[in-house]
């Protein structure tokens, strides 16, 4: 079985670096089949605007529930490939996990989907229809994604979205997430003089770009952690009392949490706990930062340019395509007439909050108690899947986040993982999921 | 004539990359024949800590005053390649200028003193003895040279040492370079979490190593203008009013500076004009910067590590030694407890003022005014030269900068060039030099 996993992996579809867009095609063609394999009325590689789709579907009878199983076959790129133990695109079996890039995200869970329908229909035990939507750009915004749903309304026709690619508290602390944070992404380009100057003969009469940015960026957070932007703040929703009660119940060792990332002393937004800043919060980060003369030993250059790639993770009722105007306004209006500030946005997603009455929520929670014994606790989670949002707005249907990732998976990191068992329990969660929403 | 200098200007002889280790030796062994064929008694290739140097000289008589011609064969890195018109290792002759690395800086210049000698020797008009000595690690900060003239004070004996590696006001406009500002160059190393993160998982809850480099170095400077490290300023001397004065004298054209780099406007240290900014006061530049995803697209981390190569150029009196402590200590005593910060010094050199009553200026003097038909204006320069005060230290010899670059040659640049007329000139210029300090 776990061959066919591998056959997934060993295609790097890395769907921000445009030299694997053959291994995007390949990589859904090869989803195709499996989806074939696993008992699939009809799969198909569908075009989009960007990536191509891959769908499929089983049909059990036009009078039950439709599920419709999201997820994504693209992967973040592995670098810094020097990081891992083993090569990120030739999976390992070690200390009983899977070692590979897409292990978790969204490979592994997405095989977890596939595996569990398969089950069920060899079983005879699938009473509701199953639809697959896969596309290949999450990872960069999926940007194609939310035309090809408004081409395809009556194909993705479904009673609920069911997706696997967000974590659980622990690997023995099952949670379904009841809501994602938003992202805007942009890119910040600051030019200086029309070359790279001598520092000696310039350095203290011409302002210097690297300078610049780092000014513009460090305002962006003030000394209470609070993003600076104007108006920021004005669509966040204050944290309701009953959930950050909730919060502070769930079992969290904040100096385990330290020493498994590796830091002293943790930061951000006064007057909010780590689960609250990482979850309930709005964040601002550099994602990457570049300029001037990067090499081996010293240069003494007054460089022309410096760029800087820079995201916020939102949170529900926060409009992306706002913020991300706010914040593209304010640092280009702000900037110094010293250098010329170019601001642009890269992509967007909105939150999401999950209804933990939706008969499918309920479904999912007695999967997990089923598989994993307990349970499981609702929790936000701080990451984002923009799609989500899309699909209400556009499809109408909500989605449960049925994830089962662990933070020591590392997905986006080298030596992502991906734990053998618990890939057995999701399966099993999975298949009574189904067993569940059909009754 | 040229084909000798482009023969040198082929080798590319980068100090700062270690893979141009080769090209170091073929450029030094290069010099030696070329020294030789000029018609030097004797001439070699000297071992050092770092890269050979090269020695020669032409002894007229043990009676007379002896010259010691200082220059440097290695170049700065040529990158960015892609700004580059011609290749910068090929050179090329296009209207009435030699466009190639080190046109100028210093393969050119040198090469005018090589010329002069041969010109002077060849017309039985040297009454002098002249030494030569190249460096090839003066782009790295002369890591070695120090050690080498105490190894060899005896055979590096001389009345003046003489320079070409600075630059005039500009080509109808010649000057003698009377003082240097120092440097000190670090680098800055920010350590977060100890991988990269998910910025959705972690956003907001963990220090971000980049966020809070650009805190660090967003604060060396203040609204001012300023350097904030304590006692920075401590030995700066004043600029003296009478100097002032003759700086405010020197034909500057504010706008033309400004279009020629193309920006709207300048900044730099409160009270003080661009000639004094960038002569006679310390600055702060950030060289270079890195950190994070700096790929294509967009990738969503919250990184591991953020880097900074940065530098201060210092004035007369500041000890490069002092400085570089205190910004260590004070950059790494103030670093939050949320993050790792290491800074590594990397060079420096110490500033330089040139007197101008001493017989071999005033020799100078008469060589541009011969060569040039105007008597160069007296003025200090921006760039560090850091083996100049270690010259005085070790061999108790003062030097004088007789240098022939002009702005436009963008020297440490893509498209670094050198006018054929200056060239000419500048060899006119020493070759009277000689002359008139023998009398």
């Amino acid at each position: 079985m776990m061959n066919e996993l591998f056959s997934l992996i060993r295609i790097s579809s890395v769907s921000a670096l445009p030299e694997h867009k053959d291994d995007m095609l390949a990589c859904a063609q090869r989803w195709k089949e499996l989806l074939l394999e696993a008992g699939a009325d009809r799969a198909q590689v569908m075009a989009s605007s960007g990536n191509p789709i891959v769908y499929g579907e089983k049909i059990v009878s036009p009078d039950v529930k439709t599920v419709l199983v999201y997820a994504h076959y693209d992967v973040m790129p592995a670098e810094p490939l020097e990081l891992w133990t083993s090569d990120p695109f030739e999976p390992e079996i070690r200390d009983g996990k899977i070692w590979a890039r897409g292990a978790d995200d969204d490979k592994g869970q997405a095989f977890i989907q596939v595996k569990a329908f398969e089950y069920l229909l060899s079983h005879q035990l699938l009473k509701n229809n199953v639809k697959f939507i896969f596309e290949g750009e999450e990872e960069i915004g999926s940007p194609s994604l939310e035309q090809f749903c408004k081409d395809h309304k009556e194909l993705l026709k479904a009673d609920v979205i069911l997706v696997s690619d967000t974590s659980m508290l622990g690997a023995d602390l099952p949670s379904l997430t009841t809501g994602l944070r938003g992202l805007a992404y942009w890119e910040i380009e600051v030019t200086g003089p029309n070359r790279d100057l001598h520092s000696g003969h310039f350095g203290g009469a011409v302002a210097n770009p690297i300078n610049v940015l780092c000014g513009i960026l460090s305002k962006i957070i003030d000394e209470n952690g609070r993003i600076t932007i104007p108006h920021f703040y004005d669509d966040v929703e204050a944290v309701p009392d009953a959930e950050r009660t909730m919060i502070a119940q769930i079992p969290f060792d904040e100096e385990k949490y330290k020493k498994s990332i590796g830091v002293e002393q943790l930061a951000g937004e006064a007057g909010y706990s780590t689960l609250e800043r990482n979850s309930c919060r709005p964040s601002f980060d550099v994602c990457g930062i570049w300029g001037g003369y990067t090499g081996e030993g010293s240069k003494t250059v007054l460089p022309s340019k410096a760029y800087a790639k820079v995201s916020c993770r939102l949170v529900p009722h926060q409009d992306h395509h706002t913020i991300s105007e706010l914040f593209k306004n304010y640092i280009e209006q702000t900037a110094p007439e010293t250098v010329k500030v170019k601001v642009t946005p890269m992509h967007g997603g909105q939150g999401y909050v999950c209804p933990i009455s939706h008969p499918a929520y309920r479904a999912a929670e007695k999967g997990f108690e089923l598989a994993f014994g307990k349970k499981p606790l609702a929790v936000r989670r701080g990451g984002s899947i923009p799609i989500i949002s899309t699909f209400e707005e556009v499809l109408g249907i909500k989605t449960i986040l049925m994830g089962f990732g662990v933070e020591d998976n590392a997905i986006h990191s080298p030596n992502e993982s991906f734990s053998l068992d618990i890939f057995r329990k999701g399966i099993e969660a999975v298949a009574e999921f189904h067993m569940e929403y059909s009754k």
